[in-house]
């Protein structure tokens, strides 16, 4: 068999592979967006035999065969089918001792913990919780364990499987940088900030009118009507089906307007970097390998460098008012603007501010480093967790629901939280380089945000996910990740809304 | 092996089939509900590669082994098991001979027919759909030519799927009947029934009002809330994965509200059906094995017996008011309750009233006995439709879009049209039977529905799935098929409501 003929069998097999894995994710979509409560327990099961269906695929001596020969040997190949084949090879070589049953086990108790979650959540009963949060910790080391490569620790894996080449040392190193000048940045305000207006934030808002606006932003931020899905679910995420078929959920507050604004801009960023990968990338099996913080970059510069500056305020003001009728009238586009940028130590993650964002994040990473590390069990977990926010954010966590139970990801991974503040750190670095090549900010003022995708399309989607962080942030930007521009931005922004200088 | 370890190991395969059926059906609603236009495509052929597999599974010489043999000697399986390898098996001898190729084939065809018809529907354009339609009618007839059992005709065969031991004669004598008896009183009523009001049928309904109303109606059938979801798609339908998680969708228009009530009370029927089987049947992979006359016998019982019964008027019209505020202030609950039951010649099948929709459903199973059989190409199909629709309700059809296109059936396979009129028949030959236990419309009035279900588990659920149509309706009335029944309740419901006595 030449190599050509290898390459061609085996993008054969990854079709079948990649229809299943579609076939996975809306079924996923679907518990979390459609399915009624009782079905959840069979939908998971039906998730399992699919799963090992996959397995059996990705498993299979000629699969794995073709994805070891062309690693040893790639001549022919083009640079963008070496970069499939590498990826795949890694892929393999950190799964290939995990047997089927295993695989078939770990997909039955992840299914299942979503919906022990969500009922735990909603119960705020961390006990139902328990017993599913420790097997998955559990399943997690034990498929570290089969790998051949060995870390430093095994929380050095989980993070490879997010951020290739992440490890704890780095990050401790970075959010101590972060927690450096963050924290007496917040402090400052909360001593000597200025008022913020905010009597507005809670007038209740009906849900349509939100969704109304919602569809305004999607449009906005450049997604294509034809090939985008706006839902609901308890949490809010973003998911795709090949770039013709993405898919955005939001979760409606009557009384927090600002909260589906923001999540809508967040998960449209995840949504344009699904939709505007080169064709070549869907073609070629190479799309949707960038790295997770690369993705909450993009749905981050959205959300805030974007979505909370004073130039995109003026721009969607006039429509939000036309929207929401005069329920908001009386509130002027610079108090609208100071009000969405209102900094403060709060309790859930995803309604948190710019600025104090990545100490949430610092809370779960030394957490969940803790418990993959085998340092503390998940019975510590809670009242760590409280322990932690009044360290850091300096407040009370009143019950688990609004604390260790508020997100989703522990119900299926750890080493994921991480990348939402290296996205942040990131993406201003990125707007700096931009800034170089056109005026960002006056583009934003008049609605003009195609120009910004254009460029994340030319700079920054174009090869995301054939290169590693490191290489890619440099490839855009000229360096290595750079935590200062990011808190510089930080520093400006909050000191000029608060009054500070 | 023995019968026991042989009927154990067939249910574990059945098992993966049926998790395989339920993706696929959760796919094809998805299609249906949620998908964005431009994934339908991709969503299609990965349907395909599913049902591949599922091919695989259904024909693997395991399963088939195990079917044949438990079919040639069922020593020690209880009756249940013997009427679910019965049913197995007549699956098995229809499609044994299709290849793998050509059940993908029929698959693709399929799922692109869909989508073919969404569009050809919504830009009135035949020509769109035709290839696919006449692609499908290709496969049907050759998948016939398949089978080992022959029938006397095509269409037989297509019925035979539907309606176990129903052919072509049989109906032409039951259509003939109907013919009869409809027909005059249809012309009695045009030319000397009374006036009935009507102006506020089209009044504006919002559809949050209408969504709210749905659910109203939903939970008096007597559906349960954490099993049954409810969504919006072009054409309303009912399905289900396991029973519980029973799907409902409907088609909100503003300016016609009756539509979605009785399209509801339709959906709904079909969902208790789904939900209320006995429990060993889903247990032991003998559920939902009814043929399509007793689902629709049911569905169109909720809609039409009890839907658009006095008693069921005079019961949901102080909530109808409630709901809809002041729009309907000025009808009377017997102005509803006459207006729902406007009898006149129209062009939509799924918005006729209950005495022309069987002349709809007879235009249809004449349509498709002729090109099934091939006395008709698909080219003459939309001039056919127009012609019968003339003669038989004598109405010009002014587009294919509210002709030929205007249901999804067509897109996928034939023989099911007729069930809906079987359906009628049975529900009120059935009504008969219960009225003799208790006061049927007596709880009717006083939203006593759970009273109706009840009986129906006892009587109709808990042995549809194992018994034929003959047998079944012998066993739930004392006797056969007795469409006097159902022309009788016609005549006099019809001859009152237009004072034609």
């Amino acid at each position: 068999m030449t190599n050509t003929e290898k390459i061609n069998r085996l993008f054969e097999i990854m079709n079948e592979r990649d229809a299943y894995m579609r076939t996975l994710g809306k079924l996923s979509f679907d518990m979390q967006c459609t399915a009624p409560e009782e079905g959840m327990e069979r939908a998971g099961e039906d998730m399992a035999v699919l799963g090992q269906q996959l397995y059996k695929i990705v498993h299979s001596e000629e699969y794995e065969r073709l994805i070891v020969e062309l690693h040893e040997n790639d001549d022919g190949l083009t640079d963008l089918q070496k970069k499939v084949i590498e990826h795949a090879y890694d892929a393999y070589s950190k799964t290939k001792n995990i047997t089927p049953e295993f695989a078939y086990e770990m997909d039955m108790v992840s299914n299942q913990a979503y919906a022990k979650w969500l009922e735990a959540k909603s119960k705020n009963d961390f006990s139902i919780f328990r017993d599913s949060f420790e097997k998955i910790i559990e399943n997690t080391r034990k498929s570290i364990d089969l790998r051949e490569e060995k870390k430093a620790t095994y929380y050095d894996s989980c993070l490879d499987d997010f951020e290739k080449g992440g490890n704890q040392q780095q990050l401790d190193k970075f959010f101590d940088s972060l927690k450096e000048r963050i924290v007496p940045l917040m402090n400052k305000i909360v001593k000597e900030g200025k008022p913020i207006r905010e009597d507005f934030l809670t007038r209740l808002c009906p849900i349509p009118q939100q969704e109304e606006f919602s569809k305004y932003l999607m449009e906005a931020e450049g997604l294509r009507k034809t090939a985008t899905v706006l839902m609901t679910s308890e949490h809010p995420f973003t998911t795709n089906f090949g770039p013709k078929d993405v898919r955005i959920t939001t979760h409606y507050f009557e009384d927090n307007f600002i909260s589906n604004i923001f999540s809508t801009m967040h998960e449209g960023g995840h949504a344009l970097f699904m939709q505007n990968e080169p064709d070549e990338f869907y073609a070629q099996h190479a799309d949707n390998a960038m790295s997770n913080a690369m993705h909450e970059c993009i749905s981050r510069f959205y959300e805030n460098i974007i979505g909370r500056s004073e130039a995109f305020i003026h721009f969607i003001y006039p429509e939000l008012q036309r929207i929401s009728g005069d329920i908001f009238s009386d509130v002027s586009e610079r108090e609208l603007y100071e009000a969405v940028n209102i900094a403060r130590p709060s309790l859930i993650r995803t309604e948190a501010d710019e600025l104090t964002y990545c100490l949430h994040i610092l809370v779960r990473y030394e957490l969940e480093k803790a418990f993959i590390n085998g340092e503390i069990t998940v019975d510590e977990v809670p009242a760590l967790w409280n322990k932690k926010y009044k360290e850091y954010l300096g407040i009370d966590v009143p019950s688990d629901s609004e604390g260790c139970l508020q997100d989703v990801h522990w119900a299926s991974s750890y080493g994921y939280f991480p990348s939402y503040a290296l996205g942040n750190a990131y993406g201003v670095q990125i707007l700096r380089t931009m800034e170089k090549e056109f005026d960002v900010f006056g583009e934003v003022r008049n609605g003009n945000l195609i120009k910004i995708l254009d460029w994340l399309k030319n700079h920054v989607f174009n090869c995301a996910s054939v290169m590693d962080p490191d290489e890619w942030i440099n490839h855009i930007t000229g360096e290595s990740l750079n935590v200062d521009y990011y808190l510089d931005y930080l520093e400006e922004k909050y000191s000029t809304l608060y009054g500070l200088k």
